[in-house]
């Protein structure tokens, strides 16, 4: 006989984490509708030829491949085979892969349905992603994302409103967070100001570790790769600057850094007449080491916990161009769904009552009150109340205890006497005070 | 440049259509949670040892299987390898797949997690699973269940619940639909009065086709079977019987047909006076061709639309004994999703007004009125009203002709001269009637 056991940096939810869950996913995905987003749904198997080359070597390393179905091996690269080459044989042996993040499906699905929808095109996605990574604490080869964009413009409006989205999603939450802003230009023009444009990303990946590592580190890391000393200093000092004014200032003579310091202030002639409940903060050293951020970049963190980034996005020039489709401008964000709920957890952030599935359970003392309870629960159920109830006529200790575990802040007792005087009790589970009451009046008391 | 696709027999689906099947998908939630049924979430991948030998040989080979991850030869059957057997090869290249169904997976979670949770033990899931058919019209690769089963019980109440379950999302969906009710107890007492009983699963499988085949052939393909043609044609005679007294009187010679008889009793005794507003119905020719189920079984079809099954489900009385927990009895039903989105499509029962995501869209005809437009829509949206708001100041035309593309029932026009009064513009999308308001009366009227 087999133990049941599911593959390793997967996971069951068991209900009360489920309801958590859901209670998450409710609220950003309540926010993105009312701020007009448009779900859209694409399939969890994606084309190969679609995912591959999309996330670097690494990144391909990472996909999950699907078999293709019946006599794969008759196709095979029959030399890969000979050689034992797993690497060369795959593509001729499997053609499909798990979808490692919502972003690249995302993109192919506007470049294949361009005629369908209109743009600018708002979307969210909430769903599953795959990465075969080393399982360890806190991550998983299956976990959630959920991603909301905004496509088809270059309108700083974009970020504001993603801003306020990531606003109300924390407050709702109950979550103090910074929101972190900078722009990818405003970083350029502090390379170009240093001398420091050559070395673009080889700087951005760098003072990205700043946090982890410290200054030091970082500087010597850089002059190890050959950029100079002094220049790299400097760098640094700009980036620690959070005065756009004064950076202004330091980025005169860059005209590409002057455009990211224009753009972050049309984003606050947006933002700021609108107001917002967390704090949003000009951090010069954010730097998202993606490649293909391009505008202003987002990070937000937890004020009140010990974690990392708990939401990253920013603006991209070029999501659709590897598809054929040129000229798509957009920017979105990912809340870190997983870590919210670490979060949740860890300041006891749950709204108990909202998170309760079933007000009461009904239990019933023999045969006719099982029959009339049954009848009760569904008059209760039509009238909008959540009831459960217990399917056998139980020892009485077993059925309460049962309700104790299941956490219902009402037990329904109904037996001989209930049924006689046509009244139900109803037993507080936490309080243990017990009450009669018609059933009419339990719906008028609970829905 | 590669033309973007996705695999063969899986979907995109548009935001129309998504918006659609989420409705479909909340009112199952709904429902199910009402009644004191609780979510479960398992992974997506399910260990190949977990997932193989369940559904027949047949459904082995339609099961999706994931390459090992890294050097997937290096460990490969060596055998298999050099005599290109793809079959033998697999187990060895792939320890995972893609789940085929939600039964096994619930299976394999209650042995797995049975000190974490309590007999009887109320699960649904509303997700997708995943089977290597042949696509063809109305048949994908990848589709959602919505399950929903009570389980460590083998109490009749259970089967009444799920029956005003079945009542309850149809009414609200707005289908007219029959459901049908019997009990392979009752065919198994009608194969003993036949003298039929050794050919049970035969003749089973034989009369599920009786819809689609006519009795005649139904006769002949079980006489060619070997089976005697007089108990045969006895045993259909049987099962067209509508009456339970009558069925009593004839399977009287049979107790497990008794048993059958008697448990639909018990099934009605608790649901009868409950009421129902759909027709329920015995129906002795339904059979439900899966050799798991041991009690009351059940079917869903449309009266208003030519279209198959939409739900089938039914008693098991061995849900766990294949992962080596003995004794969980159980009955479960399953929703199918996707027949009931073509019938809503067919029979337009969409809520037009409930699936409207956004009330309008805001429209700014200049640079101070699109800051301003802004402001409002984030008004509006912290008053809790769904709105849009085109992110660039573009031409007038093009931003109203975007609006009617996307359906809004009300464009809001603001330029100068509503900046100006301290009002806006609110255009009926529909009437293509225009009023003056002030951003208070319209969430005052919105909200």
């Amino acid at each position: 006989m087999q133990k049941p056991s599911i593959p390793k940096g997967t996971r069951d939810f068991l209900p009360h984490e489920v309801v958590k869950r859901d209670y998450i996913f409710k609220i950003i995905k309540e926010t993105f509708i009312k701020y007009g987003y448009k779900g859209i749904h694409t399939p969890v198997m994606e084309l190969l030829s679609t995912l591959t080359g999309k996330y670097g070597e690494e990144g391909d390393k990472l996909l999950f491949k699907v078999l293709n179905n019946g006599d794969y091996l008759a196709k095979a690269d029959h030399d890969a085979l000979s050689a034992k080459d797993s690497n060369k044989l795959t593509s001729s042996i499997s053609k499909r892969g798990l979808r490692y993040d919502l972003t690249v499906p995302f993109a192919r699905y506007v470049v294949q349905h361009q005629h369908e929808i209109s743009l600018p095109f708002k979307r969210y996605a909430i769903a599953p992603v795959w990465r075969a990574d080393r399982p360890q604490k806190g991550r998983y080869q299956e976990f959630y994302q959920c991603d909301v964009d905004f496509v088809g413009t270059d309108s700083l409006m974009c970020e504001a409103e993603l801003v306020t989205i990531i606003d109300e999603v924390f407050a709702r939450l109950g979550i103090n967070v910074t929101i972190m802003v900078n722009h990818r230009k405003v970083l350029q023009g502090i390379t170009d100001v240093c001398g420091l444009s050559d070395d673009f990303m080889t700087w951005t990946i760098a003072i990205d570790k700043l946090d982890k590592i410290g200054a030091e580190k970082v500087i010597s890391d850089l002059v190890g790769r050959g950029l100079d000393q002094a220049a790299v200093e400097k760098s640094l000092a700009l980036i620690q600057m959070t005065s756009l004014d004064d950076l202004s200032s330091a980025l005169a003579s860059s005209p590409i850094g002057i455009t990211g310091i224009e753009e972050l202030r049309t984003f606050h002639a947006y933002l700021d007449p609108v107001g917002h409940k967390q704090e949003i903060r000009f951090n010069g050293t954010l730097a998202r080491g993606l490649n293909y951020y391009t505008g202003c970049i987002f990070e937000v963190k937890a004020n009140d916990a010990q974690m990392g980034s708990i939401l990253g996005g920013g603006r991209y020039d070029d999501l659709t161009g590897v598809f054929g489709l040129k000229g798509v401008s957009g920017v979105g964000i990912s809340f870190g769904a997983e870590r919210i709920y670490d979060i949740m957890e860890e300041l006891e952030l749950w709204p108990i009552e909202e998170l309760q599935s079933a007000k009461a359970i009904i239990l019933a003392m023999d045969e006719d009150a099982h029959r009339y309870a049954f009848a009760q629960a569904s008059l209760m159920r039509r009238a909008g109340i959540a009831i459960d109830i217990y399917p056998d006529v139980a020892k009485f200790k077993k059925q309460i205890k049962y309700a104790h575990q299941g956490g219902y802040p009402y037990a329904v007792i109904i037996g001989g006497d209930e049924l006689e005087k046509g009244v139900v009790t109803v037993k507080d589970m936490k309080q243990g005070t017990q009450t009669e009451q018609t059933t009419q009046a339990l719906i008028a008391m609970w829905s």
